[in-house]
This record gives structure tokens, C-alpha cells and sequence, in this order.
């Protein structure tokens, strides 16, 4: 994985891919599928993100204030809605799904060796957290995999729909 | 136009398409290019949205409490980024760009016909606007048009890049 200047975050984050969220607690990692998320700020980089508290991540986000964001391709699809519907709770999803947790450099929530981008975050603000399980992150260290050339991404739609990424445009924009 | 049940509007804004936004001031209607946003809660449907307060419509919104967001097919993309690129500050962006404001039935922003999903809306929190520029909305009405059948919609990578929805796969998920 190589680093990623934070002032990319956003481009990575700002289109709307499902993302999964990794967490760690009590030496156990664990791993969700998030779409309710967005950007807040570019650099340092902040995310906004909801996370129902039924979901077993939901606890242990809060008690550690830590987590990552990694962002799958397509061909990760089918294990991010198994990730979806299975809870932390009773299985340990890396082993169960095959996915493979890599330590972060700022916090203790593994990354995620399989997916393109890496994002270890810590909460900064939980003023919303118990009206609306709202969470902001802030991004402290950001990876990408040189290997995954173009990954495309997977936007979801309701029940198990989800849009993968179509062809690219590109208009006159001096806006990042 | 064609109401929507409010619950079904997370599939159009969960996604993370490009979204267009109205706010309406002393009689002047206004619309922005908006990426930053996310779902809240399914229903009834509460929105965030994070918008500079560089932007014209950053001071109508946070004054009047009201927009309406409206979500655009592909074809409007050159529009879109001219939108982003000007501001209400300077000129009237209906007129200019060629879209229709329709009167919206519960916020005085209007609605744009051009595009496949209207959303009317009322600020519900601004605990977070002073420091993020964070606002969350509460969709009030919700509008398709169903003469617009599976619209492409973009999202942006920075800088004018856009990626268009490609095709669709469907998983098993009884998740909304």
C-alpha cells in the first residue's frame, strides 16, 4: 500500500461508494458495510458518517473512537453484502468472508488488505451521535494499492441493488 | 411530476449522485451543485448536507431554512458544472442555464422540472453549521418524474471528472 497525500481523500469518498468500516475492541477486529456516509471538510480531511445502533460496530466506535474506511471494488461485491447481513456479534467476519486485516500505522481497527483505498480515522465530534448515530471522523492517514488500476466501485440502490461505476467524463472545472 | 412515498427517497440520495439544490430569498430563487451530502434516517427521510459559506446559497439556506434538492440525469451534466461554476451572486442560474423552476407544494425554494427526483425540504438541525457547515434536512414531499425511466445520474471525482452510473447487479440483501 502506498500512501495517499490527505488532501485526496475526498475524491475517493465524495462519489458515494459503499465503503466497509473496520473497528477494534478488546482485541477483536471486526468489519461493516456503510453507504450513509460524506465529506465535511477536504484537509485535514473530514467525514461524516451514520451508523445504525444495532449494528454491533456502532458500540465499539463509540467506546474506542476509532476506526477505517476502506473502499472495495466491484469484485469484492458478493463479501460486502455478506458483511452486510451478518453481525459482528456472531462471527468473526475477516476469517468468515476472507478478507485480510493489515495493521494501521495511527490506530489500533485494522485496514483492509483487499480494497484500493485505506483511511485510518478517529471520531472528533459526537455531538450528533445520540440523536442521530452520527459520527465525524477525521482522517489521519490514507493508503492506496498501486495494484488496483481504475477499481471501479459499487453505489447501493436498496435490497441488494447496487450501480457500478460507468464510463468517465470530463467537463471544464476548475472546482475540486 | 409523481409523489414519492417518503420512504423511498434514501434510494435516490444514498447512492451519492450529484445533487442540485434550490433555496428561494426575497423572492429570488437560487440553485447550486452539491456533493456532500448523506442519509440520516429512512423515514421520515432526514438528509445532511455540508455547503461552503463561500456559496450564495450558504447564507439563504442557513436565513430561510428551506430548499428543495433535486437529483439530475446525465444530460444535464454541462450543466451542472456551469451551475458549480457561478454563482447567485451574479446570475439568475434558472434563467441562464436554461432550467424550469415549479412551484414546490410545503417550502417556497422551487423545484426543477428537468430533473427525475425533487425533494422539498426544512432545516431540522443546525447544531453543526457553525463549525462544519453541516445542516440536516427533513424531506417534507417527495416527487419523481416518471416520464425519466432508469436516468443515468454522476459522481464527481474533483476537477470536472464525473463517472456515470454503469450497469446494475443485484445480490441477495433484505436490507433496505
Amino acid at each position: 500500500m502506498k500512501e495517499l497525500p490527505l488532501s485526496g481523500v475526498y475524491r475517493f469518498l465524495e462519489p458515494g461508494p459503499v465503503v466497509l468500516l473496520t473497528t477494534s475492541r478488546q482485541g477483536r477486529a471486526n468489519i461493516m458495510t456503510m453507504s450513509w456516509h460524506m465529506m465535511v471538510e477536504f484537509e485535514p480531511p473530514l467525514v461524516a458518517c451514520v451508523i445504525s445502533d444495532a449494528n454491533y460496530s456502532f458500540a465499539a466506535l463509540r467506546a474506542t473512537r476509532e476506526c477505517v474506511l476502506a473502499v472495495p471494488a466491484v469484485k469484492l461485491a458478493s463479501k460486502i453484502v455478506k458483511i452486510g447481513n451478518s453481525s459482528g456479534r456472531d462471527v468473526d467476519k475477516f476469517a468468515t468472508f476472507g478478507l485480510t486485516p493489515r495493521p494501521a500505522s495511527r490506530v489500533s481497527p485494522p485496514l483492509v488488505a483487499e480494497c484500493f483505498a485505506n483511511f485510518e480515522c478517529r471520531v472528533v465530534d459526537t455531538r450528533l451521535v445520540n440523536r442521530y448515530n452520527l459520527f465525524v471522523l477525521e482522517v489521519l492517514k490514507a493508503w492506496t494499492d498501486p495494484a488496483q488500476k481504475h477499481p471501479k466501485t459499487i453505489h447501493h440502490h436498496g435490497y441488494g441493488k447496487f450501480i457500478v461505476d460507468g464510463e468517465t467524463i470530463r467537463l471544464r472545472s476548475g472546482k475540486p
